[in-house]
């Protein structure tokens, strides 16, 4: 199957703009740091079957990796994307350069208090205040009516949510399902980080969760819950977070109630694996 | 004169887009806190002059006064100030409750860095954030093509333009000159704190501009000049300061050059005034 027109692509903040205001509404957007996979490409079928238009962008943003995090290996594919994303029917791509972004003088950021400061933020203390500015900004560019955003990173989703809340940002924010592997993996432009052993071992992290959930569904507290589920993670894999929050605040709750989150964040060597399960009632 | 048509009125977020939704474009927006004299009468008419439509906000913002400062006892004429807004011929006047700007459970800030914490700043060291934040909610909403704001509070004007700048929001940033009265002091909603005494001496502060800056112009330097003129000010006042600053950036700078800002903060009583002079070469 092949789009009917070739996708634009934009370098720079102007020329994003200038390809924008030429493409029908509505116009779903999907932010990306590249490297892409199933999961994005869901992203873009989703705005693809509800809005006339789609823009992606590909920007590995510094400002969402801490010092000593995996920005420079951060895998980059951008030929392999492009393809990937004309294939899969986006109207246009914006692929900024870091300058175009962050120009000299830049200093501006987007905080968005207490929710940003709990799990992944507490692992990683300026990860979304870099997330929710860089977003910011794209939205400013791109003027979307439609934000898509993936459910694996629950965290980020909510991050995004409250930033476009509590700023009346005029869009809509757009969760779309995890991607799995067959084994239950979630897809995640860092499972490459993975070695074989490891990888074999992914599986056990989303198993986790489900006997967590189980668990709390059983009536345990969220405490007895976690530790009954622990064992279920593979031991070549070190446990950062296994919790219930609330989907709007990340408030972590003490039992089970909806809408929430069953999160977990475990590591592989250096490699932290996020995944969650949606507890919609 | 009367206007054409009645001015719209809008109290929430909802009533606010709906009503800037059917006004003719290029849109100019006016942000105030009420109070308003004719120094914000001249930004519904700089408006009035280039744009289709003027919308004007009326917000008293919490967000940008800290502790102990004078929210509480802020000078507010809403019914004054509507029918000012409605003769100077505003199409729409936005006039928020708090909880319709800062609903329940409300945390994002929006931080414009170093800039933000210099001179004024440094008296008021959550004052630009509150700033930056409630204008930009105040663009979200309203989405101008022109937002208008006064020479007056230079260092807000910096702000809101790096805001801008940095964030890309699709908005054109125009200064208006300072409205003075026939001695030389500039409008300011909190002119009407000071003692007929105090009233009496403010001139004072825009002298020591003027005398600050001549002595730039015949080559002194800013240390030099800033000794020279400050027996100008009238001893009922305390100085905060008196500098020269680059008009971008507010940094200060050792000698003339342009653009810039010369600054100036005094204290008559608990009444803080502010004055600037625009070197634009």
């Amino acid at each position: 199957m092949t789009p009917a027109t070739a996708m634009a692509v934009a370098a720079t903040v102007e020329q994003a703009r200038a390809a924008v205001g030429v493409l029908p509404r509505p116009l779903g957007f999907v932010p990306t740091m590249g490297a892409l996979h199933p999961g994005h490409l869901a992203l873009v079928a989703a705005a693809r079957a509800e809005c006339a238009s789609v823009v992606a962008s590909v920007f590995v943003n510094p400002a969402q990796f801490g010092p000593g995090e995996d920005f420079e290996r951060y895998p980059r594919d951008y030929a392999g994307d492009r393809a990937k994303l004309e294939h899969a029917g986006a109207s246009l791509l914006f692929a900024p350069e870091s300058g175009a972004i962050y120009p000299p003088g830049y200093s501006t950021v987007i905080d968005v208090g207490p929710m940003g400061a709990r799990y992944e933020g507490a692992v990683r203390p300026t990860h979304f205040r870099g997330v929710a500015t860089v977003v910011s900004k794209l939205l400013n560019v791109v003027r979307p009516d439609v934000l898509y955003v993936g459910q694996k990173d629950a965290q980020q989703t909510a991050v995004l949510r409250k930033m476009v809340r509590d700023l009346d940002v005029p869009v809509r924010v757009q969760i779309v399902p995890t991607v799995r592997e067959d084994d239950g993996v979630a897809l995640s432009s860092r499972n490459v980080y993975l070695t074989a052993e490891q990888r074999a071992a992914a599986p056990t992290l989303h198993a986790m969760l489900r006997a967590f959930l189980g668990r709390l569904r059983e009536g345990a507290s969220g405490e007895a819950a976690a530790r009954e589920a622990r064992p279920v993670l593979s031991p070549l894999a070190q446990l950062d977070y296994l919790d219930l929050v609330d989907a709007d605040t990340f408030e972590p709750l003490a039992a089970l109630r909806s809408p929430a989150f069953a999160i977990a964040a475990v590591r592989f060597g250096n490699t932290r694996l996020l995944d969650n399960i949606w507890v919609a009632r």
